[in-house]
């Protein structure tokens, strides 16, 4: 089992990674002091696979813990869903001394990390996650929050779990369409980061679609390195450390509410990733060469058809009303290099046009 | 003007504190980069006074202002307001760039507070408390919330305003009856924190009544001093130290549930701090000399008929329906002299009947 600290303002939490540990949840929550009063939400698809097991593994303490299976789908954070649960806490007489688990993805850690945040002004919070984007990536770092008439994570806080606990188990019945998915957000990862760890996404691409023991295990690791870095160092977002984080992702935003949530989250951060490949380059940051070796790599990703049905003026539309734009400009983080990143950089239509046909045109099935 | 400064741990803010200067609003947001992007919510009984002052104050500047008005009962701190506000922010397109101004007493703040906590994860937060009850205790420690399901701040968050705003030139348009319940919580600054300031209030409680602008300005000061200090101490209610600040409320919350939120909160906490002097004194930590001496004080402010009313067993039960009661077992914070306080303290259901007759025998009129 490895263990990776997370420093943030106020807490410091640990992330535990291991291959079929679940077993040894509760003694690490005990050692934790979080072994009480728990309430456990579980996505659905990781439901079907291992609710035995969890409710196993849970039940035999001797705490109250009550079990909630939760559909997966962007729709599930809703405000509707989030005032069922509240509403169950309250009726099942869950106080301040609660520790929520969410075992799932990005999805299932979103609201159920919101409902942390918020239940009686914050409670224990305790992640599982089950994909691997959420163990890469959303897992770690804070962001918690619902979708809100249309607009995603609209209503939100910042607010760090007590402890992240990774079984890389849980991968082995992932479906293969979200183990794809993710590896955009790898890509990422490996972008914004070193050429020794880009090369090893690289030259193990292959092995990590066939999810390797050994070489997954590294990769998880050294993701949440990067990004527990990052955090301490900005965990509000606000001194633009953090901003490197969001490569590509004011295009994926924008492109996922276009083709209204129908693709995943990771398939559109693969596809943003890629249009700002273009665009840094178009801008002049990215050299031909290094653009042609990324999307060397980029190609080897899997990504969702329904790409080829964007609306590049749309998604042109959504940048304009996403959150993240101030004062109606849209920004960019721009690539240079791997792991060198400026951000705030602004792009006129054509330019984005040209992002978006590109990342049409160089598509990869 | 005074200005007394709250740290807390992510940041510090000023309490700025004066008399008919609210015209200097707009020049202190821009001194401290809070002029951009206004969302400015109002309690309905401040607009009815104050309302065209308010807008020309904040239309004179250059940036985008929006204002809206919300009756200031606990109806307001509903998940329904709740949804409007984001709505309209949304749809006037306010971003992360965002200045929410609160104008009001504590349930707009609440709102407010919270909106500004979830909103994108948090923008800016301005407080302009207007009642007494306000200006000394709710617009500062960061506590925010709404009600749900008939459970009083239920949803919530820690989030710290950047700015308080205090003109007191808004308590002369108060209702009586709004100041009156306010004194409860000046009682408990008295009990909880020195003599000398104890004595102060003690031997000027009739000049309190009446507004006088100088022992007013000076009894603000002192109570956000020390609620400040305590703030710095325990900001996150965890070690222990802010639990101080609930003295009597435990009896208030629970006071107020029994009675539907007809009474107001300050009535409810004025009858909750002498339930708690009645209950420090039968568990033998208060003596009766000290209890005769505070009663004198307490009498002197005006409580509620509606408290005659109350149903004991009824009170008792909503005790163990708090949230902030763990593992239903109620805790009260016990006085045993001015500044002297132990808190999580048990008592049975005989203690907490004894203390509500107690209360209700010396029901000041």
């Amino acid at each position: 089992m490895k263990k990776i600290i997370v420093n943030t303002t106020n807490s410091k939490y640990p992330i535990l990674i291991g291959k079929a540990h679940f077993f040894s949840l509760p003694q690490i929550l005990d050692k934790h002091n979080l072994l009480k009063n728990i309430y456990v939400v579980i996505d659905k698809n990781v439901a079907r696979f291992h609710i035995r097991e969890i409710e196993t593994v849970l039940s035999n303490t001797d705490t109250k813990v009550h079990f909630k299976v939760l559909p997966s789908g962007e729709r599930t954070k809703s405000s509707i869903v989030l005032k069922k649960i509240y509403q169950e806490l309250l009726n099942k007489k869950y106080g301040r001394d609660t520790t929520l688990i969410a075992i799932g993805g990005g999805v299932i850690g979103d609201i159920v990390g919101y409902v942390a945040a918020t239940y009686m002004r914050g409670i224990n919070l305790v992640h599982v996650p089950t994909t691997f984007l959420a163990m890469i990536d959303s897992s770690i770092g804070g962001k918690t929050g619902i979708n809100f008439s249309g607009r995603k994570n609209i209503i939100g806080a910042f607010y760090q779990p007590d402890l992240v606990f990774t079984d890389t188990e849980f991968l082995s019945t992932l479906p293969k369409r979200e183990f794809s998915a993710s590896l955009g957000e790898l890509l990422k990862y490996g972008l914004i980061s070193t050429k020794a760890f880009y090369n090893l996404i690289y030259s193990n691409i292959e092995k990590i679609k066939l999810l390797d023991s050994e070489i997954i295990n590294k990769i998880i690791t050294e993701c949440l390195t990067i990004k527990a870095s990052v955090i301490l160092r900005d965990e509000y977002e606000i001194t633009g450390i953090r901003k490197i984080l969001n490569l590509g992702h004011t295009f994926a935003h924008a492109i996922e509410s276009d083709l209204g949530f129908q693709i995943k989250h990771g398939e559109a951060v693969t596809a943003g990733i890629i249009c700002s490949l273009f665009l840094s380059n178009l801008k002049g940051f990215l050299s031909d060469d290094n653009l042609k070796d990324m999307m060397e790599l980029a190609s080897r990703i899997h990504l969702n058809r329904g790409i080829k049905e964007l609306n590049n003026q749309r998604v042109y539309n959504n940048m304009f009303s996403d959150k993240k734009n101030v004062d109606s400009e849209v920004r960019f983080v721009i690539l240079v290099n791997i792991g060198e990143i400026i951000v705030d950089i602004m792009a006129d239509r054509d330019e984005i046009f040209y992002a978006l046909n590109e990342m049409k045109n160089n598509f990869p099935v």
